[in-house]
């Protein structure tokens, strides 16, 4: 009887197996890179020390291969339109999903669930999962050797206590840098170790479960009136799209779940937005108005402050008031990683990697820099486009096409593009800026600059086009679905309170 | 202009608003009660002890207060039965939704979301979070004073770091303890670190976390064949239906999903589960050879073993055979937690709350406990029934509608039921056990009891009963919507696979 095999088939798989190792392409290019082999980090300690090994150089009758580091905007729709008959892809990214980071703000209060808006890569682009030569690895990239065209990268093993982070290499034919950028505290004290930013899923899951928590504290018999007004006052440091966004879903959860479901503690919990300057100052001066009459109506309270200092319960501003909190969220926008500042490279004003029109990296070969990540050099002549999703998403665009050209041209492999017309350069046309302002209400400006004539919207219609305008643009039609069903649900049964 | 609103509003509002503690009701029972103000425990460093404080006993004119600990199957039941014209219901338990437990293990691989299986405690009984006198309290139980029908609780603050744990106090007129029970380890040394169990939704998170990080990292150049089938490897101990079931979902989830999205992963994953007897002792013979069957068809290997030692990526077997293992998730049956343990009271055969065929504690006046963590005393002669949904849903069932009838006759505050005819005791009637092995295969035994005659089901038809039957019985129609839609999209898109 089958239920009754002998133990010794446990016992025996770690021996009998493992001459099995017999996929014939799995290995074809996973072999040890000698000049990796000076550090010795690795990860069993039972075991001798293992050499940094990796992805070697593709030879030329192989496909080229195309590394994207990251998996926001830039480097998944790259992902998406390369072309994968002409080249292997592989990513490599401390996350297996894209985040649709519009909605993101609609996760925290449970209007969206994480899920509809977090899409798996192996999704974007299936090649990852199912070709022989390219992959996905979840790791951070450490560094960049452009002269050997080779990426070292370490493995995140967060979440598993029995694993060390693992080191490995890649070589390259072309390297798309699309890391992105990261939250800017202004070197304020205590930002990264109270405030909570608003740019993953994870983000949006410790900013659910600590509302939720500090509404439930707030409950509980003995706790001092001054007490529960802390717990209670949720403060967003910086009014662009992302803070005022976040304010709205957060007074519209306050107004239509809270009353009804947080009885108790209903009249205690406020939304407080501080901002140093004028709130969303991108968008048109009447959008502005209107923005701050709806939020100030649905009950947040606008400050305009300069934050100087944050403790674990409160913020102190540069005024000397004290801002007493239960949650502190930080979205005062963004500014180069720490990685992309460790890169000796030229850099464009703001510190960003420096590209030409064609989004090169025009001192080194092969190596593209796309999203907030990237910004044109000084001597392009171009401003710094602003780190929007829909900049990144026609960068990602633009540069699979031109990547795909070179590679049908015969340039894909490293060093062989050289001499290559790389046609025309790339061109962002702003397609316009949109925000929602709580229930039912939302801007809608598209004009081509702050300073450019055109339409500007606010209102219902507007509304209306942001949650038609975001939901065609979720990517995958399992995620559009759940998006509209979310949307639906939460009219009907209103937000979903459980604390998981 | 509203936005220019000056700061100082902000600076003020911790004071002013201070004195607006009017709501009349919301302090109407929440004094402190002097004779718990011994221990000085409290949350803010800078304030001065606070005392402990809590709910007091009610007063004859006011509603009696039903206490219930926990929110599992038996006390939610029960919440949702009781007449919250009759009783104010206090809830205690650390988590704030009740867990549908036999759709969780499906939860693990995607095949149903987190939140779908989660229903909060305040939809089942809305009068915790709108009454004045209801509440419920993100707390644990730390201690029952039965003489002063008082229980001591500390508040659950995991996930802040900002906050340390509040005390506070409890009269009840009638106590409901629904504490469930915990998963036995047999004190088998490294379980608790090592092992995962499938009790909360935290614990189906950890699994799919581990599960997707184990299939990425195994990805990486320079693994070794060795260290690639040890972190495929899953192992589950205990052959119950939750073992049984999550073996069966992990193996379609491989079959469906890991061969068509990690391909380069895809001959190395492997299910193995571990029991000491047979699998689903409580099942039909056939029922049992049909599992068997599927299980092994499917790819899970079966072993009979006893888990002696488990170390961060192997298991020791009795007989000396090592097992590594890159998931390891432990659902061997259940047992008396620490706290039931530590109660001072007559306790039933396995050592649980001791209760007569009333529910109640018969020691103690105004104790009931229902679910896994009460049992029949020996003194009843009726056998202690075994740690099943069915058994606590229809107690909490039950005891609600005792409940409800004392405090109709007047016997609804504390000591004053003593001489009401209580009616009829409490009958279990097993209506059949159910478990899936798999993809579109299930069992359902419908006999009384293992000795029985009745009827036996497995295949196809007693999936779509397992399917229907769980559909119907989740809570809320907003669950049962979103089971409907999960389990639609997972069969025409595929499992989730982001990690988030």
């Amino acid at each position: 009887m089958a239920w009754f095999r002998n133990l010794a088939k446990v016992s025996s798989f770690k021996l009998s197996d493992r001459p099995r190792n017999t996929n014939p392409f799995l290995f074809s290019s996973f072999t040890f890179i000698s000049n990796f082999s000076t550090e010795s980090s690795h990860q069993k300690p039972s075991t001798e020390p293992i050499q940094y090994s990796g992805l070697l150089p593709t030879k030329s009758e192989e496909k080229p291969r195309v590394l994207v580091l990251g998996s926001g905007w830039a480097g998944c729709r790259l992902m998406k339109g390369i072309d994968t008959k002409t080249y292997d892809v592989v990513c490599v990214s401390p996350r297996n999903h894209m985040v649709f980071t519009p909605l993101l703000a609609s996760t925290c209060v449970g209007t969206l669930e994480f899920r509809s808006v977090a899409e798996p890569i192996g999704r974007i682009q299936p090649a990852i999962s199912k070709e022989p030569g390219s992959y996905f690895f979840l790791a951070n990239c450490t560094g960049i050797d452009t002269d050997k065209h080779v990426v070292n990268c370490q493995t995140v093993t967060e979440g598993s206590d029995s694993l060390d982070p693992w080191r490995f290499s890649i070589a390259y034919d072309k390297l798309v840098v699309s890391l992105g950028a990261q939250a800017s505290t202004f070197g304020i004290r205590g930002v990264k170790e109270h405030a909570i930013f608003l740019r993953e899923v994870h983000h949006a899951q410790e900013i659910r479960r600590k509302l939720l928590l500090n509404l439930m504290l707030s409950d509980v018999p003995g706790i001092t009136e001054e007490e529960k007004h802390r717990l209670l006052h949720c403060v967003v440091v910086g009014g662009g799209p992302t803070g005022v966004e976040f304010s709205g879903e957060l007074s519209d959860f306050i107004m239509r779940d809270v009353r009804q479901r947080y009885v108790h503690v209903k009249d205690y919990i406020r939304v407080t937005l501080i901002e140093a300057n004028d709130i969303l100052s991108s968008f048109d001066d009447r959008l502005r108005r209107y923005a701050t009459k709806q939020l100030t109506k649905s009950g947040v309270r606008l400050v305009r402050g300069i934050v100087k200092d944050v403790e674990a319960q409160k913020i102190l501003l540069n005024d000397g008031t004290e801002v007493p909190y239960g949650l502190l969220v930080w979205s005062t926008g963004v500014g180069p990683s720490s990685f992309v500042n460790s890169l000796e490279l030229p850099k464009s004003p703001g510190g960003r990697i420096g590209i030409d029109e064609w989004l090169r990296v025009p001192s080194v070969p092969d190596m593209f820099a796309i999203g907030d990540c990237g910004g044109f050099l000084e001597s392009t002549g171009k401003p710094v486009l602003p780190a929007l999703a829909q900049v990144a998403e026609r960068q990602g665009k633009y540069l699979a096409s031109l990547l795909n050209r070179i590679g049908k041209a015969g340039g894909g492999h490293a060093n062989s593009a050289k001499d290559l017309d790389f046609g025309e350069p790339f061109v962002y046309k702003h397609l316009g800026s949109m925000a929602t302002v709580g229930r039912y209400k939302a801007l809608v400006d598209l004009r081509q600059s702050k300073e450019a004539k055109g339409l500007a919207l606010a209102g219902f219609v507007s509304w209306f086009i942001w949650r038609s305008a975001y939901l065609t643009r979720v990517v995958s039609w399992r995620n559009r679905l759940y998006v509209a069903i979310n949307w639906a649900t939460t009219f009907v049964f209103g937000r979903d309170i459980s604390r998981i």
